[in-house]
């Protein structure tokens, strides 16, 4: 894949303090999805487990990130704003580095969402991220996202 | 109110990273509810308006500060976490200061919650908190926290 990951990653560091606060990484960009992941010291609470607002930071950046990295992919640079989320806290995360990963949507969404933006130059989906721990869920996140196109690029990946 | 805000301020700021480099402070506590704050420079994002994860945080924090508080006044302490939580981002905000208000719920929902911990030992209810930009709400948080009572002492504020 065309798009730069560290890139991405520096641009999230250079311009969002809480990001580099909390130490965020994009580990991984596939046909499958994005896997972002950060440390918990930087991000536990009183009990030593993972901060809600953490997790909660972590799971809307993954979702954002995945419309970025997406959006690169179709050529178009735009602004990303969450819109709605609900997030099911299910169970602590303990792990010593916490993961988000935000699964590719289907390919008729993707197909949906690039029609929304070449026609009118904006559209918004909606994404899943989840966070595991031992093996389970612990956080589930549905969040929508919109998007407003700001340039057309070539398209390079095509 | 017998119950000491500073302190419950310097105890997150020690114990949770994340509040401490958003810089949150608890400004009011009174019987219509609760005020968080925090500055917009440390939560910003690349817009340079207020960070969906910075707004995430400061709702889900406000919300278990609230009920923090209100376990105080009942002589209670004990375990409070989100279970839950429903955003919409309704606009950008821009204030250079961010605030979150928290209401108190309804007499008959503090006195049942009151009522589950001291029968219980454990309740759960659903608060609301905004953050408003421009005279209008921009933040809209549902959020229902789970309470697991660690210890009952002398009510001093009876």
């Amino acid at each position: 894949m065309a798009v730069s990951l560290q890139a991405t990653e520096d641009f999230l560091h250079a311009e969002i303090p809480l990001v580099r606060a909390m130490g965020v990484r994009i580990v991984r960009y596939d046909d499958q999805g994005v896997l972002l992941a950060a440390p918990l010291e930087p991000n536990r609470n009183y009990r030593g487990t993972a901060f809600a607002g953490s997790l909660a930071t972590l799971v809307t950046l993954a979702g954002w990130t995945l419309t970025h990295l997406q959006m690169r992919e179709m050529g178009l640079e735009g602004e990303i704003a969450a819109s709605q989320s609900r997030i099911d806290y299910l169970k602590p995360v303990t792990n010593a580095t916490i993961a988000a990963f935000c699964p590719i949507p289907a390919a008729d969404a993707v197909a949906r969402l690039q029609r929304m933006l070449l026609r009118r130059g904006m559209g918004r989906w909606e994404l899943h991220v989840s966070i595991r721990a031992d093996g389970e869920v612990a956080v589930d996140f549905t969040g929508k996202y919109a998007v407003t196109v700001l340039s057309t690029e070539t398209k390079l990946d095509a």
